[in-house]
């Protein structure tokens, strides 16, 4: 048995429960704006070294826990470790991101595919969440993640980060029966991969879809949205006595959020590119929403972080539903200090939007 | 006395009068797609070489207009001119794009600048407008441009192109006031520079606004729309005879269509992420649209790029006020045969949706 969850706001706020204050975490918050972080990365080696150390993987991501009052921990990974498992062999070059040595190039690469074992090819991240659970001990909930289906055939085509998208694309319209036969694998082998999370103990799980938003809306829904409806349809969605919420994000999706609120997820993720108001007054109460200030506030005073704060707790307004995140991952150069003020200013100032309602 | 236009449809559109086919050019139509352009681009020496070479830049200018049967040219020519005027020295990295030596760190940075006199910091840029024209003969108008103020702040601050804006974007949060000072010169800049070009004979002039959307809506407001605004507002409208119609482009910008429908622009550039008929129901008569296929169809099959051409062309329906164009520049690595295609599908299939209105 694990130990009794003390701080539950993240996972109410998901499932749209009353909480006393808006819950809070930073996507990319174990990361390099940490000098602690930095530590245990040079101890490590590279950044797969440090993914694939389960002690280390677990030591980073409670460092953020240790110094803010987070209401969520993220286990310390990558998005791309779905397709590593698949062999491409993934690592990442100092400044430019990541790389695939094995990057899918012919028809004959997409038939060769098949969805990994998470419990062998992935097995040093479920070890990361048990221990990350253990060491946890209750304080807040762990949230697994994964690459969507779309976002990793991206970097499994082009062979890296992209700025035009023109092989991926190139694929997905001369080729669309192969692209989605690629699809297809890559979403059996995320569905499996976040229900081998789950199962070792991740409390809620996120699908990162950060290349959904380079697409056409048509091709939005038949090449991303429609496979990332498939890998939650295929969660499992009670572990351990409680129910497990899913989270998708598709970075600069916003137009789309009526079509992502469909797919049973139960929150989406917004970027700073929407308001929450009218996100909120497009999905109803359909779904719960997790964001949305821009990193770069961060770059500014702790006034002028307090000010975006309350703007965008403002613009949520009162009542459940929301957990509040930066738009898109923390930035390495932003000052840990500066982030104290952040997330202590979202529980300070977030206590009148819930007072009376739990 | 210039001589009489031949060919009218892209101006025609642009103020929504009607045409007898759908009116079609690319962004960065003349570029590295085409053999002929590189070669001249080798016989010029640096990228900066060629757009400071008048002749050259006007060769390259026409080169896609003896190969495809566009119905506008648009000067050779880059976004980032007046900055490079203002002092901050633009030079291009192979594959890393475009470095100021000179960029815009302290407040007494933003202090010294002062708006170019385009005639002559510029004057290499007119010499090429004129010269254009002339060898244009009439055949097709001549696009003027330049990047709108918060693009241009962008790369004047980060001092080159950058992921996450992180520099740009933390001066705005922090030094505001600062950021509207330099803002305001830069608009200064960017409204004698377009109208310079209508004086020199450019007959439509368009603002890229590449960088409008990674801000939030308020700060698009604030920081973007506000200051392609004051241009719009300052240009002359009328010249030789013809209204000078301006098009407005905020890639990413689809949310805000509305907001930029009240600049005075004439058209709005939209990017693929947004299907005409909901840009079209969402600013109904006030402006034309200018758009808006994948550039990365040009990497699929003659049949599949006419198939693609046929919805862009459904999608915007019947009547008035449709530039064809693609969403974004064309990529370097497209067949130029695949761009005949294209271009010779717009007009053929784009006939019947204007039958009877001319």
């Amino acid at each position: 048995m694990s130990a009794p969850l003390k701080n539950d706001r993240f996972l109410r706020a998901l499932l749209r429960q009353p909480v006393d204050e808006t819950p809070v975490w930073m996507m990319r918050q174990a990361g390099r704006y940490l000098p602690e972080y930095r530590a245990t990365r040079q101890r490590a080696g590279s950044f797969m070294d440090l993914c694939r150390n389960p002690e280390l993987a677990c030591e980073v991501t409670l460092q953020p826990l240790d110094r803010y009052a987070l209401d969520a921990a993220i286990l310390f990974s990558d998005i791309l470790t779905v397709p590593d498992a698949m062999g491409l062999g993934l690592s990442f070059t100092q400044g430019e991101g990541p790389r695939f040595d094995r990057p899918i190039t012919t028809l004959r690469d997409i038939e060769a595919l098949a969805a990994p074992d998470p419990e062998v090819e992935l097995g040093y991240v479920m070890d990361a969440v048990r221990l990350i659970r253990r060491q946890l001990d209750g304080r807040v909930p762990l949230i697994g993640f994964s690459g969507s289906p779309w976002t990793l055939v991206t970097y499994m085509v082009e062979g890296g980060g992209s700025k035009d998208f023109g092989k991926v694309k190139g694929l997905m319209f001369d080729q669309p029966k192969a692209m989605h036969r690629l699809l297809t694998v890559v979403a059996t082998a995320v569905r499996d991969y976040l229900n081998a999370q789950i199962r070792a103990g991740a409390q809620a799980v996120m699908l990162f879809d950060t290349w959904g938003g380079v697409l056409t809306p048509t091709d939005y829904r038949d090449f991303s949205l429609r496979y990332m409806h498939e890998v939650v349809s295929g969660l499992i969605r009670e572990h351990d006595g409680r129910t497990v919420p899913v989270i998708l994000y598709t970075k600069g999706g916003g137009a789309w959020l009526e079509a992502q609120a469909t797919t049973g997820a139960d929150a989406l993720g917004i970027d700073w590119t929407l308001d929450l108001s009218e996100a909120r007054a497009r999905v109803g109460d359909k779904v719960a929403l997790q964001g949305n200030m821009d990193p770069c506030v961060l770059y500014a005073s702790d006034d002028r972080v307090r000010l975006e704060v309350a703007k965008v707790l403002e613009s949520f307004g009162h009542g459940e539903g929301h957990v509040f995140n930066l738009g898109h991952g923390i930035h390495q150069h932003i000052d840990p200090d500066r982030v104290s003020t952040f997330i202590d200013s979202v529980h300070e100032l977030s206590r009148p939007y819930h007072a009376g309602r739990t």
